[in-house]
């Protein structure tokens, strides 16, 4: 038996929950959520057993799962709280800050830094699926700054549920993420506003919904709260992927004025070779 | 027993003959299509039972499933070789420019403009799915130009098709469709191309792929062949989308660099009420 506590129990908090109750049912979960609406979804859904503002003193791990700008402060008031054998994580979609905020810190060797590239557009405890994560990838940064026993727990847990590890440097991490995922979203979020600020008859993009928009305005459906701090604790590379998004819309749209048949079908073609990547994941 | 024909045999002719060989097993269907590879396929795959480069003369209905470029020549080209009892009608996505080119044709009211909100990211005959059209939306425009005997057999079809019909001026439905359908082909074209041209490993794409990009980024695997023509079609509502698309999304990265967490997280609230609407259609 080994005691767990989940800081958050949203989306990425109560999935990861259901998950470790599935593959280690002795397991005991403990767990807080600031939200106390939340709170009680989460523990009346069974994604923990007890309620708790701070982690036993022998807590084997505790997982902050909360939106990115509260973090830091999480992360050093949790471990002034535990023990010298507790493992701290956390699950945000930004690690440079957090990993150079944490780089001098006296318990450095009991945190780790994860990324699991998992989620959906959807938030809160009720949006918790188990199987949120099994097979997903999960991002490990400074792997070898945290201690050699608290890592052999980090990967049991990991095997429990199935994910797959990739080791990366976090200013990379952060770089990569703002234009493979960040773009995705703001692109989505703006796609929405556009949408709707021209289109004052609902119906009409009911109607016309299935002919690509589903899907790719779902993003837009995203917690402003979870991603807000993210655009801003990574508003560099952000702005860097929407200045060259801007860029090349612009040039698409020269094109398409200018009766550019060509380099229009040229780009196109292009961008088609996303499908060589991308398929290989179905 | 009726005889339809049908000429492009992709995604959209192919998904047609499907769900009319299956709704109307006694019906004959032929068909054509200017790519012999497609057309082979398209026979070996039973979605014609024989191919014909021009449909007889007696065939109830020929259905125009091709690039809009091609398709007011090919209306005109089969409009001389039916008899007065065949109803023509294209898939286009887009209509105003169709509709003025046929609006004195002599054969005007043999012709029926419709637009199946319906698609994939897919194309040719091995694409096809016979439950594409299933509970979709089909816009028609002009029906009141039409023979009435014709558009009964074009409700039969619709019918048998399990399609929700709704009706819509060209001028309308160009504008509609470049906001909603156009621009989240041109934003994820755009979208695809930009991580690709700044990723040089696409091991990073691949594993990150699951962060929001896969489903924003899934339009740009479609046809250019299919989609340059319909941009250019529609060019000047394409811009007008995608020119709003630019300011608002100058507008979410200036609030981003001015760290205007406030005016940023109103943006998002705003987007979010994309969830109201589309999530009727779940």
């Amino acid at each position: 038996m080994k005691k767990v506590h989940i800081i958050g129990l949203g989306l990425l908090g109560g999935s990861f929950a259901l998950a470790l109750k599935k593959s280690r049912p002795d397991w005991k979960l403990t767990g807080f959520d600031k939200n106390p609406l939340h709170l009680e979804t989460a523990l009346r859904m069974g994604l923990i057993g007890e309620k708790r503002e701070r982690p036993d003193s022998d807590t084997s791990l505790v997982v902050l799962a909360t939106p990115v700008d509260s973090l830091y402060a999480l992360l050093d008031q949790t471990l002034g709280q535990v023990g010298p054998d507790t493992l701290v994580m956390d699950f945000g979609s930004t690690k440079d800050q957090l990993c150079r905020q944490m780089a001098a810190h006296p318990k450095r060797s009991q945190y780790l830094a994860v990324h699991p590239i998992a989620g959906t557009e959807n938030s809160g405890p009720q949006a918790a699926e188990e199987k949120l994560f099994d097979g997903k990838v999960l991002i490990l940064c400074e792997m070898e700054k945290t201690d050699v026993q608290l890592k052999g727990l980090a990967y049991e847990v990991f095997e429990a549920l199935n994910m797959k590890l990739r080791f990366m440097d976090p200013v990379d991490h952060d770089l990569h993420l703002a234009f493979v995922s960040h773009l995705s979203h703001v692109s989505s979020f703006v796609l929405g506003k556009t949408v709707l600020d021209k289109t004052r008859d609902e119906k009409n993009i009911f109607d016309m919904a299935g002919s690509g928009f589903a899907s790719t305005v779902r993003l837009a459906k995203s917690s402003p709260d979870m991603w807000a701090p993210i655009f801003f604790e990574n508003k560099k590379n952000v702005l860097e992927a929407l200045d060259s998004y801007l860029e090349h819309l612009s040039h698409f749209r020269n094109l398409l004025a200018q009766g550019d048949a060509e380099g229009l079908h040229q780009e196109m073609t292009e961008a088609n070779k996303i499908r060589d990547i991308l398929d290989l994941r179905d």
